[in-house]
């Protein structure tokens, strides 16, 4: 990724930063910062606002940021002074009136101490400046998305092709991730679920000691991390024998669901209205009670963003968003169906950038 | 675990609660949530004071607190409701003066909503409460960290036996991993450092690309996490051929001052004078600037826990801390060299919980 890239993430955040009234704002969650610099190592702070860009970090990084982003002066401190002391020593010199920090990502410990050593300086907590821009993804970070969707989808051909009716859930899970990072993923993008028989219909559960050869119907939710930080999210169901009859049916519903939500997919449509259209068709079949989760969510360098496609979203679809669309029906003590997929919002309409087979034939 | 082990750590936690000057405490982090009680889900917060004691939850973990904590009455919110409107409504139930929330792991968010809606009920911030009891180990706790050392050395025996000199330090370092998970661990205490030749030397590498053939030395720094959550810490350095003399000179002053400062480790010792006794022969061998970290740290829920092994360390060794000795010389440009193993201090001394070789001879 350019530096431009970046550079034209400041300006856009510095207009955020504008209308928010104040001076500047303090990133301190590493994500913010990464997506705002290129720099991708840890327990740094980016300084920004209408005539202010300064990353704060110490001696570790000092080479790695002049490499991976040589256009944000870097200050450094030295190892006798807390990061907390170095910021604020540092933060005065600029004399703002006032300071945004990130209130979903800074802990209460480093708000007060810095509050105490900044003096006159006011600390106004501030939520979703950065996240909101990080909704729309560039043409750069869908490349990034669809890496991690091919790096997850080798993977499970890898486990699948891999399983034996004696293995546990957890050694499938294990399978998986080590599969993705063959092609190259970083890592699991969550820790996988992977559920046999009645498993599926927890919503909670990850992967235990239940061994495959225990029924004859697996749910299967995981994803990969790219080298650039981006996840994937898919989930997928398929049968080892024969399936209960009720579980063969509401994947036909629960299929007809997401293909309708996804086709409802385009610029200005808002996301609770594309929520609507899965829930209609779970609803009309009888099964509405069995969908008790929001449709889908935003992917990129945190595994759920926004925007949420869920029936309260207040937001609308744009060009360049990214989101899972995941409808799911749970059957206490049968099972569970969910079939998700990654959609790229595009300027007329949507594309579906994940390709596994939705077979339920295994 | 059993209850009344949880029990006793909630009756120490009222007696530190107590000195604290606070009628209760929202604990909040998840980690120390499970310490106190046993549970092992997520999105929870524990109210614990010398009058109450009480879980707040979701309906996702109803039948989990059941079986993990009975004797810790559960609230579950309503999924209309969010749990810092629930926490409000509830706590308010309580009447108390004042309640001490977790500065290091609560948001400004979720402390300003909080507040926000506790309205007369002030909020202290307060750190390391639970920490502190967590420094000491039970006889339990000591278990799964020998059970996570086991995962680690037989992982990475796995790993060493799968060596190939055309694989690279990432793949080796997902090869160790998934060994790791063979054995029971649920995943890696953190990302593996596997660094040939002089990558040894940079204090903040992970595993990247480079090749077992591009060197003949290599350092690895890993640990499992156990079953119950808890975290094994090593580092050993090998050789695959000729060694350079330098990193041969400093691989004997590092392992000399490792097992000097182990010999040290006693209850009543300050840790800071064990940090003392290894930064003696590293400096004595003219090295000392070479030694930029302090001698170790707890491990246990977490990865970095207290005590700290440091020269500022105001900290004194008790029964039942269980450390990582590791000091370390790092030669620009050469490699370096760090020996890490895990001690229990002990009564009348210490025991080495570690136990794989610490032959150069790879």
């Amino acid at each position: 990724m350019t530096n431009d890239r970046h550079s034209s993430r400041r300006q856009k955040l510095i207009q955020a930063i504008r209308k928010g009234g104040i001076a500047g704002l303090l990133v301190s969650n590493s994500k913010n910062v990464s997506y705002l610099t290129g720099f991708t190592g840890e327990d740094s702070y980016l300084l920004i606002g209408p005539t202010n860009v300064q990353i704060f970090s110490d001696s570790r990084f000092e080479t790695q940021l002049q490499m991976e982003c040589p256009g944000v002066p870097a200050m450094i401190r030295n190892s006798k002074t807390t990061m907390i002391e170095f910021l604020a020593q540092e933060l005065i010199k600029h004399k703002l009136p006032n300071l945004g920090i990130e209130a979903t990502s800074m802990t209460v410990d480093v708000r007060d101490n810095l509050a105490d050593k900044l003096g006159s300086v006011t600390l106004v907590a501030k939520t979703g400046l950065v996240e909101e821009l990080r909704q729309i993804k560039d043409a750069g970070e869908i490349e990034e998305l669809r890496l991690a969707v091919d790096q997850a989808e080798r993977g499970f051909s890898i486990m699948k092709s891999m399983l034996m009716p004696t293995m546990t859930e957890r050694q499938a899970a294990h399978d998986l991730e080590h599969g993705m990072r063959r092609f190259g993923a970083l890592k699991a993008a969550f820790e996988p679920i992977i559920a046999v028989g009645d498993h599926g219909a927890l919503p909670h559960y990850r992967a235990g000691l239940r061994r495959f050869e225990e029924s004859t119907f697996v749910l299967c939710d995981w994803g990969a991390v790219s080298p650039q930080g981006y996840h994937s999210d898919l989930t997928r169901v398929w049968s080892t024998g024969k399936v209960p009859p009720k579980l063969l049916r509401i994947y036909g519903v629960v299929l007809n669901a997401q293909q309708a939500a996804i086709a409802a997919i385009r610029p200005g449509v808002k996301c609770q209205d594309v929520d609507r259209v899965a829930r209609a068709v779970i609803e009309e079949a009888g099964y509405a009670k069995y969908f008790g989760h929001g449709l889908g969510h935003g992917i990129g360098l945190d595994i759920h963003e926004g925007p949420r496609l869920s029936p309260i979203s207040s937001e609308v679809l744009k060009p360049g968003m990214v989101v899972t669309v995941e409808p799911g029906i749970y059957l206490p003590g049968i099972g569970g169906v969910r079939i998700e997929d990654d959609v790229v919002v595009t300027r007329d309409g949507y594309e579906v950038i994940t390709s596994v087979s939705r077979e339920l034939g295994g």
